[in-house]
């Protein structure tokens, strides 16, 4: 259901934080009509300090930024021992804030934290966001190329529920450009949040096509799609997926290395490329003496 | 003012939408503070539905979608006969909306309109704005680039008034990627529109550079500035000049071509390297045929 040839469809932004901005405002714009419905004798803005949106403390801080663009409130909720957000946690958080009378409006799942590379709940918070009418995006700016893998599609458990969709194929999928995909189910509400027509901007093929400047920021950009053609192209699927098994490979082999000194602990579960790794027991000053050193050498 | 060894400095951003964004948000960000200031009991955002910006009605459509992703609302006035805002109509709309209460919070100027390539007054409009306490934004994402050269540097009177400004140098001086310069005057303003901070964002350098990630939507970019600084040395301050002044040239001579054409008329006051024309006489349905007759051509 993300596909064109439904109500859905994709298209390139510049930055996972352009994408979840668009989402954000995309929800923003749904939660402020339904107010509005509900009360039209009230300014429909007048709802704007009521809206709150989550996330995990392990979202990418352009989430923060997002809020802080869209002038709405942003609950940074815990998660579990894995740095996995989960249902509960979520579900009691906008019990919580509906009680207060506020308005509980998007809920912003990680798949691939920017910290740990861990994986939020999708199937459980997918539940509660649909549960209490709110919108569902997942950041998957890093983790989302390996999707392309079929052993790693079972964290995508869940996306069924997701309104809306980002993954950096510039950050883990070769394209050597400024290149965020974002996926929606349904692009009237993304083009329903940016759209303006001027007569400079009129075409005889209104309607007939996607017309992309209603899907973002920017009015025009480069045909960037082209270049991401020529990308899978070159590769194809097969050599995609070896790039990135190569990449998990070398991650699971700097894993074991680090397992086997005794000085060091490992701090996350690897499963992609990150392996998060500490002195042991020294406390987190010696480790950031040792990183500073890593830096400058 | 606008360098950076003052309380200015620019950056490049990927759209002029964007650019007129970021000022945006920075203008209201600055607006919402003063009001709350002034209501420290009311919620800060509670006061957006009474912020008013203010264009002409040649201002290009993207200042419309800063407006509807702000919340805010937008007035579009009438220009002079040559599609130039004067100070007078924009002074009599901003004393009529406070006139009801409303806050007048910012005003963007145009200098070459898409349009017509028409000029707002800028030194009109910029006292003004100055007087009621608004921020003011100058659009010259198109004619901007012909600044370079002395002989049109006079549509630039009343800069000193001016807050912040974008022009795009991949429209009309050689940059074949999407780059869009901005520049503000205080910094400050707009850094503090958009700081977010993350410990993977931290840097022992914080506060000793400039950190371009808190001047707009995206956390990393590309270094764009390098491509800039190679066409700079490449074609040099006279080649510049010399590509703008020939595109002008050529207009000009398009130009003399329509007058000499008994069937035509030449409709704005061309100065750059628009010529806008159309048939005499025959009203707007005959110049939409021809136009779409030389589009299919």
């Amino acid at each position: 259901s993300f596909l064109s040839d439904s109500n859905g469809g994709g298209v390139l932004q510049g930055s996972a934080s352009e994408c979840v901005l668009v989402a954000m405002l995309a929800a923003r714009e749904q939660a402020l009509n339904r107010l509005y419905e509900e009360n039209p004798s009230e300014h429909k803005v007048s709802h704007l300090p009521k809206l709150v949106a989550y996330c995990s403390k392990e979202a990418h801080s352009c989430v923060e930024k997002a809020a802080i663009i869209s002038l709405v409130t942003l609950r940074k909720l815990e998660p579990d021992s894995n740095s996995s957000l989960r249902g509960e946690i979520l579900s009691k958080a906008i019990e919580e804030d509906e009680a207060k009378g506020l308005v509980p409006f998007m809920v912003l799942g990680i798949l691939g934290s920017t910290g740990s590379c861990s994986f939020d709940n999708l199937e459980e918070i997918g539940r509660v966001a649909k549960k209490h009418g709110c919108w569902l995006h997942v950041d998957a700016a890093y983790a989302g190329s390996a999707f392309i893998c079929p052993e790693f599609q079972h964290l995508l458990n869940g996306i069924e529920l997701v309104d809306s969709f980002n993954t950096n194929p510039n950050k883990w999928l070769l394209m050597n450009f400024d290149c965020s995909c974002l996926w929606v189910k349904d692009r009237k509400k993304i083009i329903k949040s940016f759209s303006v027509n001027a007569l400079y901007l009129e075409s005889e093929y209104e309607g007939m096509v996607h017309d992309y400047r209603h899907w973002g920021i920017p009015l025009s950009r480069r045909f960037r799609s082209l270049k991401m053609w020529f990308v899978f192209r070159c590769y194809g699927i097969s050599g995609l997926q070896q790039y990135i098994r190569n990449h998990v490979r070398l991650a699971q082999l700097f894993e074991s290395h680090v397992r086997k000194d005794e000085r060091f602990e490992v701090l996350n579960d690897v499963r992609m490329g990150l392996v998060c790794f500490r002195l042991k027991g020294k406390g987190d000053k010696l480790t950031a003496h040792l990183l500073a050193n890593i830096n400058h050498s």
